[in-house]
């Protein structure tokens, strides 16, 4: 540890107050299930009483589901240094398939656990990384097919429910347990997520839990459309030191406001290193494009790249913990020339390097031909697919071409090879799509790719509002949350533009939160409407503090009403 | 004018620099109608030329729809003081059927016109205001119903092509006018708006043109489902004298960003006074709640409303100019009980005031019963009807329910009796409603209102998110546009929580412009997409600067991009 410069160690080692302060009136909660160490952490938001002619009639506590991580409970000590419990640890090691490893076996993995470049940065608690034994798969998906209900999974049911048994037996929950009934376009919502609602929905490969075995510090989380909508964060740098603290920072505090997953999109010369400081400091699940790395390692020159190059970084990140890989397998040498007439060509960063390659080369790409191999790979650590929309349309006017849809046709064939290994998928959407059409993108998803999980970047609903972006693709994220997409990307107001600050991550992951709640409500997910029953019997009786505290931002919510108004009796009623 | 004390003076005569600074690249234009005084104004962005293999390929200028009025004209000297130059003056005289009065002959206008204590307060041009004479109908649908097509009428057919017609004929707009075929659920949209088309969709009902004949300063726009969704902005003081200063400013803040019709919800002591000052430096429509004004004058006791003190209300606002009135005369007695277990009862100001005085009498509310002596008001200046919605829901729990719908039914037998004194109508909506509950409310509305124009607050599609309420809210105006509302009402940040300041009302406006414009892609409206695609082919070729000017906030997408990245060369080609 003393290798680490301590200005760099104080950067990193702590956190702003700001990212890590408990919620107002909130205690973090945590659900016991079947076992001792299957804890399932929840928020629970307290009220104050409603004081009306009748005398005072007190609010119940109101539990809201908990992305923030341990970071949000006073109970835990934060050191960044060494990182998060290992939670899943044990579950891990008594399935007794895994193994643990001397060292990392990609070659990258070695070159950098003794690179005396990057010591300065470098995590000083790495764990020998773990793998299946010889033969084995481990993928939950491999284990819900096989009838086993993991620890995992009755995690993500218990999660699921965010209570919604206890609230159903206890008579101060009646009114607010009223809601709407939804519109779910043909989806299999149960009244009640079970454990054993949770295996079968994996087996079916209608859901996922990433979870890479290693990356033993996450809180299991599901994607899929019978479950809340979820929404992903991305961060990433471009090198430089201070980058590192920042990134984990902002992880940090993408989670706080509700991301359920972050992809490290990060370039430049430390990703290895930056990579390994967010796994062992993350509660969620991350993503990353394995791509992006590769590049790195033939200097940006796509024509450069091999499957050997590629192949070594997808076990290098396997072997840190990566969760889900974006893989871009869909952009095939054919579908190239599709994109010919398109206004805005090929926008994806892995779809425009797939289709260099392709062309340089005169071949079918290297992860379309060597996809068995890929999935050998995922099932030796359970990392799930993300199979990316290389030829997603940049604009209004590409949306729902021909390329688009000969590259999702692709998607779901590359599905049922992942299926045909037990290795879990969900499959990425565009993108920039009128209103009117984004339902057929959802509809042909669920075609295509036999219903496995959905997962979208927004879409925008128009391209004229750059700096709004969050909003444009907001509106678009909402409506295709409705229609079953199970996870919605998040955009922030300098997409298009820049790379987003803090205040950006907040607005787009807020924003985010929103079209994810609204997708629940339409589709009439169980429980979703409580809290905005809450709320609203709080904002009728002037409870001021009540309404800002079960609002998704209590601090700006609180700010705006302190900033435009005289000072209110009722606030602290 | 000396009695305006120099300070009021100074503040008021002038607006800020950043109100009325040309926008980037932009000219003010004007398309010349059928006579030399019928000029639309519309602005034109230009572009840079794009550098390829092939050399240097110009790209056309932009033309865009323009809310701005005068104040983005350079060649126009901007007076407060005196306010803008009558435009319609000559047409509103030309028809022969209005009379100028010898002065207000409403008691309350009398009276503020010698008032000593708002003295230094009043605008100074007072005009004398124009009334129909005696047995004559002035409104726009009353002509319409005559086979007579107004220059109003014309200029709006052509401010809603939008110069399409011109790009048609030109051949660099070819690849530009590429446009997805919209869903207008039913609609009637045009392939071209002809003024014989606008003449016909105001004769039945299904448009109006706001435009009181005692405010000829307004550039005329229409509001009904086949013409370009609208937006409307809310401003509103509370008194005190800096008030008229800061509110006349927003005023021309929100029509620079895009709102098409301004509503003054000002209370307090001086609205009046404040009214005017709005009015005669308004370039788009005004519409106001006569009620909160009524109930001044009773000092915000409910009960003691009079029909004679609304009365003398209405004809005040009318000889002023206000071109449409909120009128909440579909809470009946019988309706109120409906709202009785609702989770937040009755929301709406003026829906709440009406049900107080109805229970409070036990009498059917005075704007019911006294429908046809208001409407008798509303022909003789030409005031548009925008029939509240008093019962809506204020929260999702109460969405689409019986209180909701019962007064909507009302709200279409008034349209019926509006409609046979040829006064023209829109109807007011909610509110707060889940996403898959949003288009019941449209289709209703078609149905029980016979497709007059449909004017929505939001809705708002969670309750959970104070402070981002501009974004709840538009995530439900995109959808109920693209299903057939014509007008959004914007929700701002504080919405909920305080009153706006000017960054709350542009962060408004824009999303609100991008709800609107959202919906006009999503029904097809012609020509909608070709700023979407300029925009986009902009960016594929970095063209930076033309990027930003194409946008609907150039200066915060400039200043993001800054913010965040090094010097780009692309940036200044």
């Amino acid at each position: 540890m003393s290798a680490i410069p301590s200005d760099f160690l104080q950067k990193t080692a702590k956190l702003s107050e700001t990212v890590i302060a408990p919620f107002p009136a909130s205690h973090k909660r945590y659900s016991v299930g079947s076992r001792p160490d299957l804890r399932v952490p929840y928020r629970e938001i307290s009220q104050t009483a409603t004081q009306n002619d009748s005398g005072i009639v007190s609010n119940p506590p109101i539990p809201v589901y908990d992305t923030s991580g341990p970071y949000t409970d006073p109970d835990v000590e934060i050191d960044l240094l060494k990182g998060l419990s290992p939670l899943r640890q044990a579950w891990i090691e008594e399935r007794g398939d895994t193994e643990q490893l001397d060292g990392p076996t990609s070659r990258f993995g070695q070159e950098r656990l003794t690179d005396e470049k990057t010591e300065n940065l470098r995590f000083s608690h790495i764990r020998p990384p773990r793998r299946a034994k010889a033969g084995a798969n481990v993928t939950q998906m491999h284990y819900a097919r096989q009838g086993i209900i993991t620890p995992e999974m009755e995690y993500v049911a218990i999660r699921e429910n965010n209570r919604l048994q206890e609230m159903r037996a206890d008579p101060r929950y009646k009114a607010l347990l009223r809601q709407h009934k939804g519109e779910s376009f043909g989806a299999s919502i149960p009244d009640e997520v079970t454990p054993e609602f949770v295996r079968d929905e994996i087996a079916r490969g209608r859901a996922i839990i990433p979870a890479n075995i290693n990356h033993p510090e996450i809180e299991p989380m599901i994607i899929g459309r019978n479950f809340r909508t979820k929404i992903n964060g991305n961060l990433g740098n471009s090198a430089v030191t201070s980058g590192i603290a920042e990134e984990v920072e902002k992880m940090v505090w993408g989670i706080r406001w509700g991301g359920d997953t972050i992809m490290d999109l990060s370039t430049g010369k430390h990703i290895h290193e930056t990579r390994e400081w967010i796994l062992r400091n993350s509660p969620v699940p991350i993503g990353t494009v394995p791509l992006y790395q590769a590049l790195e390692k033939v200097d940006g020159k796509a024509e450069d790249l091999t499957w050997e190059i590629y192949r070594d970084t997808l076990i290098e990140q396997a072997e840190q913990g990566v969760d889900y890989f974006t893989i871009h397998a869909g952009v095939r040498l054919a579908y190239v020339p599709m994109t010919a007439e398109r206004v805005t060509g090929i926008v994806s960063r892995g779809g425009s390097i797939m289709a260099k390659w392709c062309l340089a080369h005169h071949e079918e790409s290297f992860l379309y031909t060597h996809f068995n191999e890929i999935c050998e790979i995922m099932k030796a650590y359970d990392v799930s697919f993300s199979l990316g929309d290389g030829l997603r349309p940049g604009c209004l006017a590409d949306a729902n071409d021909e390329a688009q849809f000969a590259e999702l046709k692709t998607l779901g064939e590359l599905t049922q090879i992942a299926w045909k290994h037990d290795v879990q998928v969900m499959i990425e959407g565009p993108g920039h799509v009128p209103l009117h059409m984004v339902k057929e993108n959802m509809d042909k998803e669920l075609e295509d790719c036999f219903e496995a999980p959905f997962y979208t970047l927004g879409p925008l609903v128009t391209d004229i509002a750059p700096a709004y972006d969050h909003i444009t693709s907001g509106i678009g994220a909402a409506n295709i949350g409705w229609y079953g997409t199970a996870m919605l990307c998040y955009v922030t107001p300098k997409e298009h533009l820049g790379l987003p600050n803090k205040d950006d991550v907040r607005e787009g992951v807020i924003t985010y939160k929103i079209a994810a709640h609204a997708s629940d409500l339409a589709k009439g997910f169980p429980g979703a409407q409580v809290r905005d029953n809450a709320l609203s019997k709080a904002r009728f009786e002037f409870r001021w503090l009540d309404q800002y505290h079960l609002s998704l931002d209590p601090e700006r919510a609180r700010e705006y009403h302190d900033a435009t108004l005289p000072k209110d009796a009722h606030q602290v009623a």
